[in-house]
């Protein structure tokens, strides 16, 4: 038997989720979550997130078309960040790499670029 | 010729950082690090985070033995989440799995217990 798992939003109303590809384990990208984006990724599931510059629910892919497609939502010990394991439609991250983490901190490319951003992004 | 990626803390003065196995590819755990915290880790090879709740600076495994040698430090499109790539001694998770990420958000646990926490925590 199992119960749901309670989520730990805290005050600021919402909690990072961490896209990995389900069949590569490339970790893709980190967005932030309310209640409802995680209410709609599970409803329709494809993954959604809480965008806190526009201060809204965004569905990735949206406008892009690079949807994800969640396989299964993973929580962590505390309750306060989530896993979402997807099957990544085109790249994740905007500037055209399949990973939003294509650089290592000493700024030297090493992800792969799987689209050009200018023919997506109108 | 690279330059170092300029980090985006913001008014928290952290950023999330995401610990991934660098030879299995599982998601191992999320934290919080700061300016000081990222230095550290570049510093020793071994992941540093900060505690949001204990308000400190804090080395994975120091208490429990279960370090990160930290292979490689990536950092996403946007400077404000990091992906540590490690090799985890014993487990990632102080109830003793694996990964933080053990549980599905409907509650079953899928993850591997690959320590006893008591033998562990004093």
């Amino acid at each position: 038997m199992t119960d749901e798992v309670d989520l730990a939003f805290g005050e600021s109303e919402r909690i990072p989720a961490v896209a990995q590809d389900a069949d590569s384990g490339e970790v893709l990208m980190l967005a932030y979550v309310t209640s409802e984006a995680v209410e709609r990724t599970r409803e329709t599931g494809l993954a959604h997130y809480y965008s806190r510059s526009r201060e809204e629910l965004w569905q990735k892919g949206a406008s892009s078309g690079h949807v994800q497609e969640v396989e299964e939502i993973r929580v962590d010990c505390d309750g306060d960040a989530l896993l979402y394991l997807v099957d990544q439609e085109g790249g994740a991250c905007h500037t055209g790499y399949e990973s939003c983490f294509y650089r290592t901190i000493d700024g030297e490319t090493v992800g792969e670029r799987v689209f050009d951003p200018d023919e997506v992004y109108e």
